[in-house]
């Protein structure tokens, strides 16, 4: 479910794929011990302003093959808003089951000047037992939105777990709205994506603040979650997963190439203090993200039932 | 056999798994009406300096397992000298087989200072059909490497079919030797990574010069190689491979997108213009290549048995 | 006076020093029918915690030469506490003449955590007739810290004149603190200088948020001011000083150019939309500023009479 | 004269303003014991193919002043083509004076396929007594071609003294015709200024390949030259000009700083490792050279007597 709302488009929900998900699902998880957890993400009804009960009944429509499936446990995510994780929250709390709950911020807070914090302690107050931060930011900007959130919980004396799953591509300049608005979104993201080094700093920085989900959203590839595990097999007894006996970690494996300065490379603060060039003299390190400054309730966002004509595109690229 | 000599590690060429690679291609190939090649590469023997007889007994060693499940061609690729590439064509050759013959070499010639278009007229003339370049540079680096050799070809009335596989790396900055010597091989190379516009432009060109042979190599994912497809569908009479149903071309099923900006995208102009950003705004542009001036014959280079140790490996950084 | 704060060394501020500059001044200004301003700043005074008392003590001693040459104003500039401009307001207010008062602050507001527009608010109410930012920041952080400015002094009702000076070099990185920090400080900020075209954005901008003090600050040379004044020409009543008779604005001299595709670039477009590459491909685009986490009050920062040893220049080195 | 050719402006070449140049000159050579050079550069009569004698003519109507001041040698620079620099030493050996002679191009060679060292050759069997590069490349692009013209003369056995006096703008992408070329030119290269520290870098490695005649052509500030001076001071027999006693080297006036990290910035190693950043986060580092492939001979390069009007930029524009 939230592969829709995150690539934004039409859903298809008929019951047979959600079974076939949750089929899948539990195969996969079976094989390493794993739970299942049952999302849901922001809603067009949302954005299309058609209020709490319409939103709340389609969310209770989309749990139904949750609950008939006796997942693990709940997740709300992707919310750009605080009112709607609320709105969900609610909803998922109906069901006993534990209630995970994320928000597409950063730092700078809701779409609707609601601040990090706030949205953390309203998520809790909402009922979720985790609460934190997915996708639209870079690894390093969601860590610095946990932070805002960490502290406002703790000052309001609220104490749920804390989770982060960011982007795999690098995002400082994606501004409040985060890395749809950036003009390399979706198609030419490739620069951004982050080294296995970033992803073990981003861990590391993620389990200090507190952080005990840490995972990863899009752009996130099977090394990158091998990474995380990796740098935190200490703190998990010394757990390490299948994946990670395909290599050798900080680039051990380098001492077997046959240039005696690519050997040179195996070693952990080579790699550390990486700092990656693009290759691309001619582009700029950052971009300038749109930024149309419309939000829920506006109509340029009222959910529509056909695809963008040819005139329209020509209309909005001349924005 | 391409992968030993791509990443350098020790090669295990045990008769069991060469032909489960065989058999592997074989299935896969059956699946799509593919051909299936055997390749060898640039080998230790050579650089350790060990002579033309030996280097064609380990040639022709590596072949009989491609001779035994009867390859429908053979391809000699990733070498850094010439000299060493002609003793491979002339191995394959003794198979009677059609014979590829590439070199990871860039516009600025092989290893031993021959120029690029000399290495393609030895190539030719060791009696190779189809003559490229690849790995080492990013497709527009190769590209020029190219047109020294298609006129080098011409100029002395040779005309071997041409064949290109680049890296999906952008490498503007590897210098003479590649790739390998850029501080982030192999482990930090994403923002390097080439988008499908890149990719589209590289196979248009690629095919202007008269390439008829355009692939790819260490970097290039799927989605890289369904973007040379597409680029050239009408060339090859409209022809789409199944991958291509998945999408929409240029951004199309974008026109679905909830955010009006990013449904102002769904059109050609906007990525074929695409200067992606690397959202690293610490990090430099370009890199400095190692670059240590050492190559066959060179005592440093001679095969090792043994991993580099812990001292080997501190006084190689020291460097 | 200025130069003393901005550079940071020892002060020499002998009443010949004085008198010279103030004679220097006159000399200058009568031939353009310019006003002199006497101008003081930040004090290691108050830097090494020395109270009130001592501090106004030295700024009375300091405008007592601007008194004896009846400067047209007083210029309080280049601090970075609130708390120590407004005691330098004060003094200044003790001669009945126009009082203007800059501090070397950002967006982000003064070193003890005073907001931008609490600092406005405050520099105000103890008596400035003009208010604003100058130094430590280029142009366009400059003119976000001035919005904050207007912003606050509107809520709070008052109304003394906006000024503006900021530097001539580009600094989105240099953080809270300023250009200071930056490891190009001093003598490697090349790079960073402003193109006239950026100088005249600066001028209109500044200008439609209702300043009407815009000048400079370290780094701007004569042709930056120039193009300020060429930006205002028609806010001004189409008054054009001389230095603008010397060139064609918007690169029109360039229609006499021998090369047809420079010649093509006599015109405003091309040097609006001008994105200014830096020619160094391995340096990063931004830096990351020093960030010692200490200000007044904080014993690193009391002042020393004696230059710092090889000794000490080590020691703090490897901080 | 140079500045005429540099620009590109038309040239006022009445006998008047030349001689209150000479006049100019000699007043300042005085001050410091330093001798006079008479310049000519790059004709328009050459590049509208108006052939040798016209050209000569030329040169011959443009020293008469420098003969009849007596300066102390004669200059030839700003030449794009081997063949024009050819007839201007004829001209210039006629008076008997030393004569410099200097091309702007880079390691790539002339406008017309002559090869850097073979130009060099050129220069030196014309009879220039010193034989060099200046302007059109920065400082270490001028370096390569520098030690293609040293090696080309060695292999001759000619051996004039060498001279090069750079742009002071990094220009890696200036391709083969020089910063004129760059989209930055002439009005927004202040990215590309270089600092004293590259300064000091080039004038060293200058020094090492043989140069003796070490300047600066546009860009160049008096704190670039006086960098070359204090740099090479020990090979001069410690001397050092006036304008070194303004300041410490290597930062050494930072000492009495007030904040101890800019103090920690007071040593050598500290600015030799410099790499200075932008601080513009949307610019790329390099810039594609406009490449119109146009030189002496082609049509769009005949010298015109009017000014270039709307219209004509239009129409240049759309190219």
């Amino acid at each position: 479910m939230l592969v829709d709302g995150v690539i934004g488009y039409k859903t298809h929900t008929g019951s047979k794929i959600n079974q076939a998900a949750c089929d899948l699902a539990k195969e996969v998880a079976d094989e390493g011990g794993c739970l299942i957890a049952g999302g849901i993400s922001q809603t067009p009804t949302y954005l299309s302003g058609k209020g709490k009960e319409a939103v709340q009944a389609e969310f209770r429509k989309q749990i139904q093959i949750f609950v008939a499936n006796n997942v693990d446990f709940l997740l709300a995510e992707y919310y750009e808003h605080v009112e709607e994780v609320e709105w969900a929250i609610e909803v998922l709390k109906e069901t006993g089951k534990p209630v995970a709950a994320n928000m597409c911020i950063g730092p700078e807070g809701d779409m609707h000047g609601v601040s990090a914090g706030e949205c953390a302690v309203r998520m809790a107050k909402a009922g979720a037992d985790i609460v934190g931060i997915n996708c639209h930011f870079d690894p390093f900007v969601c860590l610095e939105g946990m932070k805002k959130m960490k502290a406002a919980l703790d000052k309001a004396d609220l104490h749920p777990y804390l989770m982060v799953q960011p982007l795999a591509y690098m995002t400082p300049d994606a501004g409040k709205q985060g890395f749809i608005d950036l003009p390399e979104f979706p198609f030419a993201l490739e620069p951004r994506v982050c080294s296995r080094w970033e992803i073990m700093k981003f861990a590391r920085e993620a389990y200090e603040i507190g952080i005990r989900y840490i995972g990863g959203c899009c752009g996130f590839e099977p090394y990158h979650i091998r990474a995380i595990s990796e740098e935190l097999s200490k703190e998990r007894g010394g757990f390490m997963p299948e994946g990670c006996q395909k290599h050798d970690m900080w680039g051990q494996g380098l001492r077997l190439h046959t240039k005696p300065w690519v050997r040179a490379r195996a070693r952990r603060e080579y790699w550390e203090n990486m700092k990656p060039a693009s290759g691309r003299p001619f582009c700029p390190s950052c971009s300038k993200p749109d930024n149309w400054g419309v939000t829920a309730g506006d109509d340029m966002l009222k959910q529509k039932t056909e695809a963008t004509t040819d005139e329209e595109i020509k209309q909005l690229a001349a924005k």
